[in-house]
């Protein structure tokens, strides 16, 4: 059986495909199957990382497409990407719908691509229908979602809404020391001019976004569609140890400073943290940098990224404040030191019922089965829901693969989704 | 107080050294300087690796230096670096001694560099006495002993011994992927011509190398000289977990097969395992990499480096092998795999009563104090000491500290570990 992606893979299920007006299953795949080109890994996953030739060109590519549609295309500042359609009158709020092109390293064809193209397929199904639609409509690519590359994630969107401010440009630097506001610099782009890329939340109706589930519930219940009711929001914490470089050989296991040992504890306490908290948070440890990282060198210089979620703010807010406790306790019993940074910190988000009404609406009346689910995974619609009303739509994960070039959507699954998408969208813009 | 290498700080001791016929400490200075700068990292500390522009400065200084006092001076065909002082009978056995000019990440200024030094001062002054010689004394540098770029250590004078053949250079690869054996034919060395390096160990008469302790002996016990009586064996192993990358927003803790996780239980082990076994053992965790390393990725594969050593090799052994099964037993119950690859194996290794002798009768005419001691850490001299008799002399290290830019031997224990270097080659040298 075929593990990765492939245009192959997608077209096996041509023929399971439902038929929805407009919607051209072979063309879902073929412009999937363009993007995952781009950054393609040899494991046969995607990396593409903000602010490289990969996603310039992913970018270009979407770009061409929403052009070829008749979509007014426009780049911001930063790299965010629109296509508007616009409506009978433009005057009113607009509905924004879209994801984004970005990758974690060595990840899925359909974490962001998917949702970019839903979007797409979704307004061209509009326009060739020829259905009037009170608002315009705007497609956005989101430039950074992942953070990957900066440890600067949901950029585009924090920026779109206004939270990011020139100097935060300076602070975020990839593994190689390059800092973000040069790489944008580089890029063509003119973080000098950032507030220009600011986008005054009266302007949007609403937000609606659709994102493969990343999780095992759709698949297990054997669902089409989860309607998103809320948005874990995560907190990045870094951990760093320091203790002392030694020789590995020379050195009694009684007078060590070992940071990587430290952490070894650390990683234990951080697994077994969350089921003290709460039923939904999870927590992980995914990064790990050691200094010098050699083998005949016991290490003086340990980081740990810690991701801690839950749709419950505050059990969340308390694990991370017990995951605090226990990197300084582990410290000082081994006569070490800890500096602890806090990077990200996002509350959840609640989808309001008009959105999810929308989406539930789509779903029933194209005759696909649905349930209420909560996203663990941070997405740019959790920074919308805080200024504009913004929901979900989820389609179905096998096994729950994710950030992996395992991730996996069967097509007719894919073409459920666009289905409800278009829908949603069609009620929106005429709210 | 100044914390890393600089000439200034070793010359604040030059009133306080000794004076010992034909040993200029300003000229020691002078040399460790000149090698401290090639490399140099930001921290204060040293990076050379093998095959290297650093590596390869480092040996044309050194180069210079024994043609400077007449040495015939010759490299090999792997790198490994000769100067050769005839004796009044070419035809017996040499005398070899030196140490190496390659360093760990970030490593310090003495480890290595100091046993070179410290042989070449004591060839220059043994010519400058115009003492007889029966045998030739040949000083050696050695390539690669640390291992660092290929994690292939001790990699000179394995091959001088003949331990290397050609097809073994194609198994090594450093951390972008560069296979040695091409790093080698780079750097303009014969790698198909390996064996020309091999040399007879009837050809050789005794290899005595000086280098810093590594440890904290020699300074709390108030002694000059180390006089090394063993040197343990150390064995990398290296241990990967493999499980499954997922996303870490969307799945819960139950669900998860989570490598760095099993890393952490493992390096908790690795750090237990030792006292079980030996009071002299030692196992060490300085290496690990996380695949892909993201911070909202659950890794699917994590690579550990173990480094374990002692001077009792039946101990050692069986530390190592109760290390695999727990390993194993952590993979098991966590539903992952784990692959167990040895990738380093050296024997313990006895100094000859003859070479210790040599040694402290060297210490007690020059008026030092000195101890017996195992070294912990793996030298050129336990490979040489598999094939012809082989000693070493230890100098004190402030703090024990070693690879790390804080390592240091100050001014006065330098000198009087080249005095006893010249004494002790004197007298083999006349076996």
């Amino acid at each position: 059986m075929e593990k990765v992606f492939s245009k192959k893979r997608l077209l096996k299920e041509l023929n399971d495909c439902p038929s929805y007006e407009w919607i051209d299953p072979a063309e879902l795949a073929e412009k999937l199957n363009g993007l995952a080109q781009i950054g393609k890994t040899r494991e046969g996953g995607v990396s593409r990382f903000p602010y490289t030739v990969e996603e310039k060109q992913a970018k270009q590519l979407f770009s061409g497409w929403m052009e070829e549609i008749g979509l007014n295309v426009k780049e911001d500042a930063i790299g965010n990407l629109f296509g508007r359609l616009e409506g009978e009158n433009p005057g009113l709020p607009a509905v924004l719908t879209g994801s984004h092109l970005d990758s974690v390293p060595n990840g899925g064809a359909f974490d962001g691509p998917l949702g970019c193209v839903s979007s797409l397929l979704a307004v061209k199904a509009l326009i060739q229908s020829g259905a009037p639609l009170k608002r315009s409509v705007e497609l956005v690519v989101f430039v950074d979602e992942e953070g990957a590359r900066f440890n600067n994630s949901l950029f585009g969107s924090r920026t779109l809404m206004g939270e990011v401010k020139k100097e935060d440009l300076m602070k975020f630097k990839d593994q190689n020391g390059k800092v973000l506001y040069d790489a944008m610099k580089e890029s063509g782009f003119d973080p000098d001019n950032i507030s220009s890329a600011y986008r005054n939340p009266k302007e949007i109706h609403a937000f609606l976004e659709l994102h493969i589930e990343q999780g095992k519930r759709l698949e297990a219940e054997g669902k089409n569609i989860g309607i998103v009711n809320g948005i874990a929001g995560p907190v990045w914490t870094s951990f760093t140890f320091y203790g002392e470089t030694d020789h590995a050989g020379n050195t009694p296991m009684e007078y060590r400073k070992d940071t990587v040992a430290a952490a070894g504890e650390f990683i234990l306490a951080v697994e077994q943290m969350p089921r003290m908290f709460s039923e939904t948070a999870v927590a992980t440890v995914g990064k790990m940098n050691i200094f010098p990282n050699g083998t005949n060198v016991i290490a003086g210089k340990t980081e740990l990224m810690v991701d801690a979620r839950d749709i419950d703010e505050n059990a969340r807010d308390r694990m991370i404040a017990a995951l605090k406790n226990t990197a300084k306790e582990i410290a000082q019993k081994r006569g070490l030191s800890v500096e602890v940074k806090e990077e990200v910190k996002i509350p959840p988000v609640v989808v309001p019922d008009t959105i999810q009404e929308a989406v539930r609406e789509a779903a029933e009346t194209s005759g696909l089965t649905a349930i209420d689910i909560p996203s663990g995974a941070g997405h740019d619609a959790m920074i919308m829901g805080k200024y504009v009303p913004s929901g979900m739509i989820f389609v179905p994960s096998l096994n729950g693969r994710s950030h992996s070039p395992e991730e996996w959507t069967s097509l007719p699954d894919c073409v459920n989704g666009i289905q409800v998408m278009k829908k949603a969208l069609k009620r929106l813009a005429n709210d």
